[in-house]
């Protein structure tokens, strides 16, 4: 665990210099490659790299409603009824998001408005193996039900064992329409182009590997995609009021994520921040996955001695936090302090994994800093605008000397004489 | 102006097999050098490759307040009239999209909402030459201020003889706080690297060549950008009752723009498609910009006649148009078949150089089909969500096993913890 003090600029500093960079040229000319062949030979090229990168030699990509009767009954009820319940929570949340279509008809003869449609059809990626996350497949697939998205197509690695029962129920429950066991860059390639079995959809989502990631990039465009996701990260502001207890358990269901997951902590507090630190190492040692929380705790983890309250919060949102704790007195005074973060917790008792599974907000966030211009994944990642207008004769003749005006300027004279030619004499 | 008929099937599967691709690959190569020199060498990287490309020596990027207000002296008032009647509409219109945070309490001890914030900084892209349009700079910046943007950073690129005073005018209209002048990859570098004159924004507008879309796309996710802009394109539907030498005029303001921009009819009557093809070949004769709309009419352009209303609509939809005209006997009818394009415009008098220029809504709009799932440019691209909760002990306590239960079944035991920790005796 890092310790930091000094000044904003300082540490600031200090936190970019740490910033790692990847080289992604090999694997973007791997991606290109494997998308190239499924747009070329779609199903055909999808089983072959399935082959090849999952060991699964498959005869056919949808899972049947077989399988997925069959997962669901491995699956225990306490299970599905806490599943039911994050699902009403996560619904009457992202209901309140839904944007509505408007109308402006201020002036005589002028329509003015703006539509809201859904779009038609949604993929969702959900990854394999230890990653795969049943709470994941609500959170991405909710927001586009309630968008009103007609069709939702699930994709997900394939493995010997067949498809996690925990994420099949999840995409039950959660709606899902038609499930593909495919993975990788050829199975966003397969979405975005669509192939004799999975249809071409028009946004991708969810989170997935490098492969997955640069795939998504690739066939940005094409399609849209959500956001490009990076490590996932968590900042505690604390101060004296806070319990370093809670803080550290905090910081640590962090860093359980990945070794890359980082882990701060800004304190104005001298004692908070040692009392933290100490609490992390002995909590450490109880944790099934010690491993991996020890080692992001070292890499990543940082505990930031913060000059003053103005400083905690000008790092913190330098920092852009995917999640941000407010271990603060009076945490709701804090909100006009706070510019850039996915999603925040106000105050001792709303621990981030409450909003991991739970409240309902989203919890596929911005990271790695794009808080300070991506969103929440919300109900309006599944919809898209389109604005109209209608003009009588009347209206446009108050307006017309203006447009032609504008045109000529521009040098576009055929959009002048568009006007024009509406109120020349008929021949 | 190619003719085609039949089946939506048919007439789809045509449309599809005449699209172009372009190889980027030598491009992409190109714009990733200039994007690192920038990123590694900043102003002496940006002036370097302005020299280069823009065949321009600069000794100062940043266009001065003499250099504006000699370029406003040279502007005629009736110009900048029109200009603040347009911004008005623009801002009418544009207001009624702030979205606005919301709260919900309706569980005791749970609070649950969602804030929006104004980005920091927006650089906008404004293309130099003949593709330099003051309409344009309003469009991209007036969301931008409406969403709350404080610092407004416009590029362009230099010439010889200095920047337009139309585009300038248009700044110091819509409130451009700042103005470089560079452009091409090396300009967009800039903004999403930041230089020692040039400042790091969280977010770049505006439409450029295919060196500045290949940048933009390449620094995705470093910052936002609105979308990858293809051509122009313009559908009209039409029935008997529509006036042949009003489409032709919109069709062919569509194609004046640019050789690969694509003007559609698609209607129902055979007599409309004949004397609109008629009109079109009539009007290009007068038009200064005839070879370029010619060109367009030529290898873009289209007329289909559809066997139906409902064909109609359904080979519209696939096609996502930019813009859209809407020349049936009350058009207002038939808002609910429109599922995908950019901006619409209803009945025979909202000619598309209307909307481009003074209605209101956002002519920064989605192209090459990708109204599917893109959105006009609207303050909400400015801004972006944080979600917050916020739970009392007693509102945590009720669902404190299920949020257990949910992280032990994922298998992340520290996210247990952090709720169970809550609830331990006090040591």
């Amino acid at each position: 665990m890092k310790f930091l003090k000094g000044t904003t600029e300082a540490i600031l500093s200090e936190l970019k210099s740490i910033k790692s960079t990847t080289d992604t040229a090999t694997i973007e000319t791997q991606v290109k490659a494997i998308i190239q062949q499924v747009k070329a030979n779609g199903d055909k090229a999808v089983l072959h790299f399935t082959e090849q990168f999952d060991k699964v030699s498959l005869s056919e990509l949808r899972v049947s409603d077989d399988e997925i009767t069959t997962a669901l009954n491995q699956v225990d009820a306490p299970f599905l009824e806490v599943l039911q319940q994050a699902k009403a929570n996560i619904e009457s949340f992202h209901l309140k998001q839904k944007q509505h279509a408007f109308l402006d008809n201020e002036k005589r003869g002028v329509i003015r408005g703006q539509l809201i449609r859904p779009l038609a059809t949604v993929g969702v990626y959900v990854p394999g193996g230890t990653a795969a996350y049943p709470s994941s497949v609500l959170m991405n697939v909710l927001p586009a039900k309630i968008a009103g998205v007609e069709r939702i197509v699930m994709i997900t690695p394939p493995s010997e064992n067949g498809i996690n029962p925990h994420v099949l129920a999840a995409a039950q429950i959660a709606g899902v329409d038609e499930i593909y066991q495919v993975g990788g860059a050829q199975g966003i390639a397969a979405l975005a182009y669509g192939t004799e079995s999975i249809p071409k959809v028009d946004k991708i989502v969810g989170p997935g590997n490098i492969y997955v990631a640069t795939a998504k990039r690739e066939v940005f465009g094409l399609v849209d995609i959500d956001m490009i996701a990076g490590p996932s990260e968590i900042v505690v502001l604390a101060d004296d009021s806070a319990n370093p207890s809670f803080i550290a358990a905090d910081l640590l269901s962090q860093a359980e994520h990945d070794t890359l997951s980082r882990a701060i902590l800004i304190t104005t507090s001298e004692k908070i921040a040692k009392e933290t630190e100490t609490q992390i190492y002995a909590q450490l040692e109880k944790l099934p996955r010690k491993a991996i929380a020890a080692e992001s705790i070292r890499s990543e983890g940082k505990i930031i001695l913060a000059q003053n309250q103005a400083d905690m919060f000008e790092i913190m949102n330098e920092i852009a936090p995917e999640h941000l704790e407010v271990q603060l007195e009076n945490p709701m005074n804090y909100l006009h302090e706070i510019k850039n973060a996915g999603s925040i917790f106000l105050g001792s008792y709303a621990s981030e994994p409450l909003g991991d599974y739970f409240a309902g907000p989203n919890h596929v966030l911005p990271t790695s800093g794009t808080a300070k211009f991506f969103s929440p994944l919300g109900v309006e990642d599944f919809t898209k605008r389109s604005s109209f207008i209608s003009y009588t004769k009347e209206a446009l003749a108050k307006e017309k000397d203006a447009i032609i005006l504008l045109a000529k300027k521009e040098g576009l004279d055929a959009h002048a004489k568009a006007i024009q030619i509406r109120f020349e004499e008929e021949k």
